[in-house]
Formats: C-alpha cells, sequence, structure tokens
C-alpha cells in the first residue's frame, strides 16, 4: 500500500533533443524517477533514461494544448502524494517558454516540494550546430529569446521589437509564421538583407539548416519543415554559409595531405 | 612519439558552476580528453571529470584577460596537431558570452576539426534557484541576455536598450557595474520599482540570492558579491520573494501535519 510520504517533484530540462544533450542531475533524476509527465515532443531515447518510471506524455505540440495546464497541474499534485519522485520532464529548459510558472505555483500552494533542473536550450544547441557564436565582440553584445506565439486569450506581445532591438535574436515555434515574422521585422526597421540561420530538428541526427536573409525567409519556410525550428537572426550570421562552404574545403585539404604523409 | 593524427577540438559547455549540471555527452568528452584548456572560473569538481587530461588554466577572470586571446587559439591549434582529443572548456555555453567564434576561425583556418557541444548557461540556472520562470504567459514573452561589459577597444553596445525592450532580463558580467545599470534603464523609461532578482555562484552549494528593486539594486551591489552574478529583471520577479516565503511556510505547515498522521 502506498503512503503519503511527501514527494518531491522535479521539473527537469530535457535539453533540445539529442538524450545526451540532457545534464547529468537530469539523468541521474530520471533514474530515480517513479512517475514522469512528458511533453510530447520529448523523444524516446531519453525517456528511456527514466527506466523504472510509469510514464506518461502530457504535453503540447505546436502549440497544441494536448492536454489543459490545469489538469496537468493537477496530476503533478496527485503524483506527488503517491510517489517519492516525480518528474515533470520539458523540452529545453523549464523555465524558457515551458509554462513552470503554472506548475510550481499549483505545487507549492499544495504544500509540495518542487526542485528545477535546468537544461539546455533549443537556440544554444542551434548555435552549436551551426558553429556561429550567438554574441561576438565588436558584433553582438546580446541575444533575445523570442516566440511570436500567445496561449488562447493571452494578449499580444511585442516581441517583434524586442527581436528588433536586440543584436541576435532567436525565435522559438515561429516557422509557421515566417511571413509574419519578416513583415514585423522589416516595420520595425531591420533590413531586407539581415541574416538569418534556420535551425530544424537542432542537436538531432536529422538536423538540418538553411543560411538565409530575413526577406527570403518566407521562401524557405513555405517549403515546409519536417521538426521543430529555431530562427536565428543577426550579422553573426552574415558570412556563416561561406564560412562553413570554406571549413569543408580546408579539411578536404587537410585529410588529403595527411593521406600524402 | 607523438605523430599528427588530425585531432579534434571540442568547444565544451562547462555550466553555471555545479559538476552534475554538465550534459552527458560534455562529461563524456571531458573523460576521453588528452588535454582540455579551461576558464579560469570552472571548479575543481568539472575538472576532475577529465580525468587523464593535462588540464590548462587559460581563461580570463571578471573580464581581464588573463591569457591574450591569440595566444589561446594557437595554444589550441598546436595542441590538436598533437593529441587526438582536445578540449577548450568554458564557463556556462561557448556560445554566449565565451568569445568562441575567434576560436573557430582560428581553428578552420588550420584545417582543424571544431565541434560544440552546448551548455546551460548561467541565467538558467539563476531562474531555477529563484524558481521564477523568464516567461510566463500574459506578463513575459521573450527574455533578453545582455552585458555591459565591453572588451578593450570594442565599440560600446547599446545593451540597455535591448534590455530594457524586452520583457526579462539577465544581465551578466554585471554586479560591478550595478550604479551605472540602473541609471542607464532608468533613463530608458524602467520604472525604479521593477524587480529584480540577484544570484550569486547559481547552482553551487554557497549561492546567494536577493530580490530588490531596480533603483535599489546598487545600495545591493555595493554590500559586494563573493562570485558570480546573474542580474535577474522584470516583472515576472515582482512577487517572488513573496511566493518564496509563503511557499516555506507552506512546506513547514506540510511537515508538521505528516509529523501528526
Amino acid at each position: 500500500m502506498k503512503t503519503t510520504r511527501g514527494g518531491k517533484v522535479y521539473l527537469v530540462g530535457a535539453g533540445p533533443g539529442a538524450a545526451d544533450l540532457l545534464t547529468l542531475r537530469a539523468a541521474r533524476v530520471l533514474a530515480e524517477a517513479d512517475v514522469v509527465f512528458h511533453d510530447a515532443l520529448v523523444g524516446p531515447e531519453v525517456l528511456e533514461l527514466a527506466a523504472r518510471a510509469e510514464r506518461f506524455a502530457v504535453g503540447k505540440r505546436c502549440g497544441k494544448h494536448s492536454t489543459a495546464q490545469r489538469f496537468i497541474n493537477k496530476r503533478l499534485v496527485d503524483a506527488a502524494r503517491a510517489h517519492r519522485v516525480v518528474v515533470r520532464l520539458k523540452g529545453g529548459d523549464p523555465m524558457l517558454f515551458g509554462r513552470a510558472q503554472e506548475e510550481i505555483d499549483a505545487l507549492r500552494a499544495a504544500g509540495i516540494e518542487v526542485e528545477i533542473v535546468p537544461g539546455v536550450t533549443a537556440a544554444l544547441a542551434a548555435a552549436a550546430d551551426v558553429a556561429v557564436s550567438l554574441t561576438r565582440r565588436g558584433l553582438s553584445r546580446n541575444v533575445v529569446f523570442v516566440t511570436p506565439r500567445v496561449g488562447e486569450g493571452e494578449p499580444a506581445s511585442d516581441w517583434a521589437s524586442a527581436a528588433a532591438r536586440a543584436d541576435t535574436a532567436a525565435i522559438y515555434m515561429g516557422a509557421g509564421d515566417a511571413a509574419a515574422i519578416t513583415a514585423a521585422l522589416l516595420a520595425r526597421g531591420k533590413p531586407p538583407g539581415l541574416a538569418v540561420a534556420v535551425v530544424e530538428n537542432a542537436s538531432l541526427a536529422d538536423s538540418r539548416r538553411w543560411f538565409t536573409t530575413l526577406g527570403a525567409l518566407p521562401e524557405l519556410a513555405a517549403a515546409g519543415f519536417r521538426g521543430p525550428v529555431v530562427l536565428l537572426l543577426g550579422e553573426v550570421f552574415a558570412d556563416a554559409a561561406g564560412r562553413e562552404a570554406a571549413c569543408a574545403e580546408l579539411l578536404r585539404a587537410a585529410a588529403a595531405e595527411r593521406r600524402r604523409a
């Protein structure tokens, strides 16, 4: 018989996708978990880290409410009353576009202990994938993380002003709104030639990336994406395509030289 | 005798401080490393993960150039020519305030393969420490990561406009400039009552945190800090101090109830 033991809920960042981009702490907490409630986008290899846990998909997919937030909160509270280690596993980092506050507040109001385990957020994995630093001396000294998405009934956000004012911008959950994004940023004075890097499925084996411009972004997006996309905008990406080609050429030459030696 | 084997350089995020907040991939690469070049702020427990590597501190501390960047680049190139696995270990994430681009470009120009392993950046660990989500529906839909610091000879950056325009701002390497930060943000229309959370040594056992306001920030900072500090500004922190007190009270009550049961 299960007794009330004052279980604890861990809000854990699942990272950008690749299972080995979870933190050591996240992996340990998952291994100890009795129950895991996870977003729909968290992959099977990550979930395998929670070997002994009951697992439930409760997450949203592309902004849709697969499970109402209030119902998720209630399930977390109920689980913490029945189990010792409860994990709420969220894509990326829990504190960035994760609706964590609603869950933290509901758990605390029920007198349940909460611990947050931070994670690698998608934009940083995307920057790693394209090998372009989001900051660069003399060129970019700040980075904004924005989403044009708002929840049902939520007031419109001025994401475009925030994005236009920062040196580098990472846009989450924006691939479906490419035309609107381009229009909003052009209207705020960003040039059509502004460099954009588009990364789909950041950190995963089937990751794809494109280098384009703000003006041409809707064209690229119209071709469609197969997975979650991060849009990275800023001057730091201006020569990224050229750098990548030059790098591939240099690596080929170095390999050929080693073969000759 | 060492031969040229075309070694690879990994730019690895060491995370915010706690050794178990490295990613699984970072831990694996460190375990395989022949040589590690690390920032001065990377702690001993993290470095222990590189059990078989020669380790060299090359990093900067609080914006000072302990080792000139050009010299670091050269050491990385030389190491990659003599070893199989070379790690450049950077606090937080390599692509955020890490001068990664200069190292990536130098390595690529030398025909050396580079891989970036992303990490948990300090602001996300700080948000976890204070249990306040950086985004919240209806209140904050974007977050900017800025630093008021610029390198020697680098043009001044308009960090304050970027910070003032975003819903939530995380200021890195700013604790020493609190008075200037407050003045710059007040001048850009932010109210003196704007909520600020200050987190020192995020994620570490000796982490400290304070809840204050933009107007009172210089007063707090004048007391001095003992470690790296992240300043978090935004409405999402407005009730953070009250929430924390209420939560402690609720947890005490729940514990007392369990003892009675």
